[in-house]
């Protein structure tokens, strides 16, 4: 096996481009060893992280890592429903059920990939040389690409591994990661979904929370149990309140390079149109689940999905509200403009960037309404209708056709009215998207017009493709149609408009961003690529609705929530709180003292999902599963006061495949041969 | 005993002055009975009221109520902790330890007097019929005042009662109520302090909460137990999530009669200054704190209190920030206004007093910051040499002097330091009160030179003012004197503003209530007085912390919450969330799923502590003894989403006495002779 190259490089902090404590998701090249040092007295040794980084797995969107010698697999239970679902038959619901496989044979292969990093070559140079001083900026990225395809490709054939090319620093380095892939991975244990998500969408990004988010794999290579060289072993003693985690996995996308000007164009416009439109489904959704039982069940899946877009937004929506830190964002930016007036080459390329990337933004700024109001039409038939308006139009192919998730006239017409009736007040009567849309009528009236067009069949749409502009021009009698071409006109225009406006920022975000790396060097982390990174902290308690928040939850509380909710038999919240009959049947095996969730101060983002959280001794102590809710605004900074991740204790998930899922062979192999959950394993 | 005499009227609610459901501090005179019957389908009976409102007991400043029928009354812990701790002996700390009394003669008498409202007579006639058409405004207030003081007195003689003056809806209607008094009140139960405020300070006005605070006393009457004619019966079914609960009890102050601009005041001016003082305040006890373990518990509690007004500070801010509410309190006054000004004769009276009320405000507003600051001088050596200067100069004596809580040389000068900093960043440097407070020196310097005044020790200030002005011209060259005088100018100076200012305010406050009692009658409720209320709602979640919370919590969650933080070994944050050994001992005799605390959406404050909750049975489901921080903007309007009461759920009051207390005896005199707890208390 390869090893890790892992150019052990200390960071130096300065203090006017301080990191909050707890802050970044590092790259193993770069971490904060000095900062590790000082605050928390620990030295990772190389060993240690080539250990700790080869024990990593990304599931793509998803982390995990192994545990055992024989390829055993941790991740989030979240993180592989659609592979466990798909093998579940209508005999068992493997979600709903929960699942242990009692010997290797009756391990469930499913449909998933994963990858292991085993090789990181910095390229920097090699890609940068590529460019010579006659290219202009265009010419200059296509020789980089190209000379990091070619290096991609060099990589790949000389170790057989699978290669990516990683842009970090939004260009400040280039490098190539070698990964082995597993295709052979087979469903060990599973615990209900009801306890996996118990509290369900409503719990979703917050804490206090008690969830045993888990399920485990078995990868396998060549039919047989793979035996990795690097696993992480069990920790035996557990954590403790403020007590030093690692998380290793891999954070999908943050935005903490946008420049100041960007945030506040996603606080001004697409922020608070995202959380109108959310809304106004919600409220449709909620209106229409009040008409019957039956009704409100249909709508349930649809609701939950948009109350959960609705609450990201609004998470993301405070952060950008959030005077303080945001005015730390502007600092920072502040000081970076100054260093680079201060510096004449840098001055030159980059001194207006700022500038440059506000002036793009005004392209979008005056129809972005428009366009959110536009794409946000809640109508399958118009956006496929405006979707095919436009491959006439354009000739370009349109999207695949959409289905709604709920398919019912009433539903319909009340969605179509409402989406109407906030057209009618956020835009003047006169303009032409109102005008089209409502030809004079009400909401209501109109929508059944739209509703009654003949371009509901697949076929007629398929017809008037085939049909060109003439057919467009016959069929814009139909209500549906004029509408469509006037949503296809906005978008068109606007996704040009876009275009036009993305160039400038991506040139002039890179060029700023080159030149913080420039000026500050590898003294901070690149935002999140998806790409393997070490974030850390302690366990730790935050401040939230009025108090201090416990930094441990236990199975006992658990059961107060169940119990606080009235139970089954209650089922609030259409069972939110419920638990599987064999969680009552078992309780009394249960320790109920025995940590089931924490919260710590890392740096986490979607994608860390699964990762490992391991301790000093790189031992799992648990497994992250969400955030809280004041940690979405992470995407555009990092707040130490309240941003936290939230796992599950390696206890629990212990004591729940011991006590609850029978599964002593299990626990036999993740705790070592031999080994038995001994009272270590609780907390004293 | 006499009955109480109960008018029923039937309200209608107007849906422009429409209440959020379950708004409302309510007379039993004036129950909101159409809404009531509309909404929960009940009618209470006016036995059910009689019955209620005597059962209430008035503590003066808390609520309690009679519980069985030899007098046993229930109220909350922290109703009581003086009078408990002052019956404590060294050996025997009450508080800590708890107490229960196993016999009659072990009751421990202690210094409380209560009272039960027997008589409620409307004198708004004979009171407005006192005023002549040639008085003026202050004559004809001199008046009313004289004509209820003779129907209080005559109320008196004729009945033997203690009786009061009420004034309602702010002179709109004027009550005698008539009281029956106890003093010989004996304590019975009391859990320890440690599980009656689990969560310390730190939980104080939030839920979920785990605390059992409740104490037991019995009322005697000449000597020997007191046997009411109305006592409130035991529930043995017991709350759900859903049920309607009745709290009847004293609420002490509201400001929801002020006008828009009044708490655009408090918003703006005087809010934001005490958030700052208390934020000073706590920067520096934790700075000290910082300084050494011993140091650290000497401020321990100081700085609990400064957290708490901190909290609640913070709390009405939010309710004055929060744009949608504030936004229904204008559209209220709005409307009022509307409504006056088509009212020729209201509008002549009445017309110009919000404008009059603005301009009252206008008198005090250029110096609130500086009386802010003047008044918040932390250091008793100031206070009290401002009040002898304020002596010499008016005559008047001053009040007694003060002493801190801590009285440490370091922490007097961080204190002080910290003070004159504000002062420096508040105010310009020629700013007489800078002047005087800095003479040119560092905040660090000019501390220590105040501080090292001849005047530290009392009998100097005797001294002082027995010398009168001479005599303070001759210490005027001691720097702490030097400031003491010009804080007297500025304090002297801003009473009198306020004193002409509130004399408007209070003038048209008064005309503007009278104006919507006028137009609106008894449609609504009068702001809480400390007089007898009923207010009612269901038990309800509400969201919070990104989620919905339970409307329970349980025994369960009490121990998950001690072990979330880490047991007694760990004793985080000093202990608040530790437990007493005895209920670690007997944790195993405690049903888990048993209902600690529950929430509701009833209207209370302040005063309303120690309230018992009943259902519709008239019988007690809970206690009230706290809400939830969201509750804290009710001091300014009800918000029906978050504004909920927090009480111990009466069947958590029964465990505790059965289980942990070996109280038995007292558990079926609650329950009734010969009644057990059955298996029907707990929650099914």
């Amino acid at each position: 096996m390869k090893k890790l190259i892992l150019p052990l490089m200390t960071t130096f902090l300065t203090s006017l481009w301080a990191l909050r404590a707890e802050e970044g998701m590092w790259t193993f090249d770069n971490l904060p060893l000095k900062l590790l040092k000082e605050k928390y007295n620990f030295t990772p040794s190389e060993e240690w992280l080539t250990h700790v980084s080869q024990s990593a797995i990304s599931l793509g969107g998803c982390s995990a890592s192994f545990i055992s010698p024989d390829g055993l697999m941790l991740t989030n239970h979240h993180c592989a429903r659609g592979q466990v679902s798909a093998v579940s038959t209508s005999d068992n619901d493997l979600l709903k059920n929960g699942f242990v496989a009692r010997s290797r044979e009756e391990e469930l292969k499913v449909n998933m990939s994963i990858r292991v990093l085993h090789r990181m070559l910095n390229v920097t140079d090699i890609v940068n040389a590529a460019v010579k001083p006659d290219m202009d900026a265009k010419a200059a990225e296509s020789a980089k690409d190209a000379a990091l395809q070619e290096a991609v490709d060099a990589m790949q054939k000389s170790t057989g591994l699978s290669c990516s090319a990683v842009r970090l620093y939004q260009g400040g380095e280039y490098w190539v990661y070698g990964y082995e892939t597993f295709d052979d991975v087979r469903l060990v244990a599973a615990p209900e979904i009801q306890v996996a998500m118990f509290g369900g969408d409503f719990d979703n990004f917050t804490y206090p929370r008690h969830d045993l988010d888990f399920m485990l794999f078995r990868v396998y290579k060549d039919g047989a149990p793979y035996r990795p060289e690097n696993f992480l072993k069990w920790s035996v003693q557990g954590l403790k309140a403020g007590d030093l985690t690692f998380v290793v996995g891999h954070p999908g996308t943050t935005a903490r390079g946008m420049t100041y000007s960007q945030m506040a164009y996603a606080r001004d416009l697409t922020t608070p149109n995202s959380i109108k439109a959310y809304e106004r489904q919600r409220r449709v959704l909620l209106e229409y689940g009040k008409s019957g039982e039956e009704n409100k069940r249909a709508v349930q899946t649809t609701l939950l999905g948009v109350e959960n877009g609705l609450k990201a937004s609004k998470g993301y929506y405070a952060g950008l509200l959030d005077e303080a830190p945001m005015a730390r964002v502007k600092a920072r930016e502040d000081e970076l403009r100054a260093r680079v007036n201060k510096d004449d080459k840098l001055k030159a390329t980059v001194g207006n960037s700022w500038d440059q990337i506000d002036k793009a933004l005004e392209i979008t700024r005056d129809n972005a309404l428009l366009m959110s109001l536009a794409q946000g039409v809640p109508t399958p038939l118009l956006t496929n209708l405006r979707g095919a308006v436009a491959q006439i139009e354009t000739g370009d192919a349109p999207p695949p056709p959409r289905r709604p998730m709920v398919d019912r006239p009433d539903l319909n017409q009340m969605q179509l009215e409402a989406w109407l009736q906030e057209l009618q007040a956020a835009l003047p009567p006169q303009n032409s998207l109102v005008q089209a849309a409502l030809k004079g009528q009400t909401p209501g009236v109109a929508a059944k017009s739209i509703l009654a067009s003949a371009m509901n069949d697949e076929s007629a749409r398929k017809a008037l493709i085939e049909g060109g502009k003439p057919a467009l021009e016959a069929a814009s009698g139909d209500h549906a149609v004029a509408l469509a071409k006037a949503l296809a006109a906005i978008i068109l225009d606007g996704q040009k408009k876009q275009i036009d406006a993305d160039a400038i920022i991506k040139d002039h975000a890179a060029r700023i961003a080159r030149a913080r790396f420039e000026i500050y060097g590898k003294e901070t982390y690149p935002d999140a690529t998806g790409t393997l990174r070490l974030t850390f902290g302690p366990v730790s308690t935050f401040e939230a609705n009025g108090t201090l928040i416990q930094p441990f939850t236990t199975f006992g509380g658990l059961y107060d929530r169940y119990a606080g909710w009235g139970g089954n038999e209650v089922y609030a919240y259409d069972g939110a709180w419920s638990l599987p009959q064999r969680w009552l049947d078992r309780r009394h095996l249960i320790n109920p003292d025995i940590p089931l969730n924490f919260s710590h101060s890392v740096d986490i983002i979607g994608g860390n999902s699964g990762s490992p959280v391991i301790d000093i001794r790189g031992e799992v102590v648990g497994l992250i599963f969400d955030g809280n809710i004041t940690m979405l605004p992470g995407r555009y900074y990092y707040n130490e006061n309240n941003n936290r991740g939230v796992s599950v204790d390696a206890r629990a998930i212990i004591e729940t495949l011991d006590k609850v899922m029978d599964a002593k062979h299990i626990v036999n192999e993740i705790l070592g041969s031999g080994a038995r959950v001994s009272a270590n394993q609780r907390r004293e």
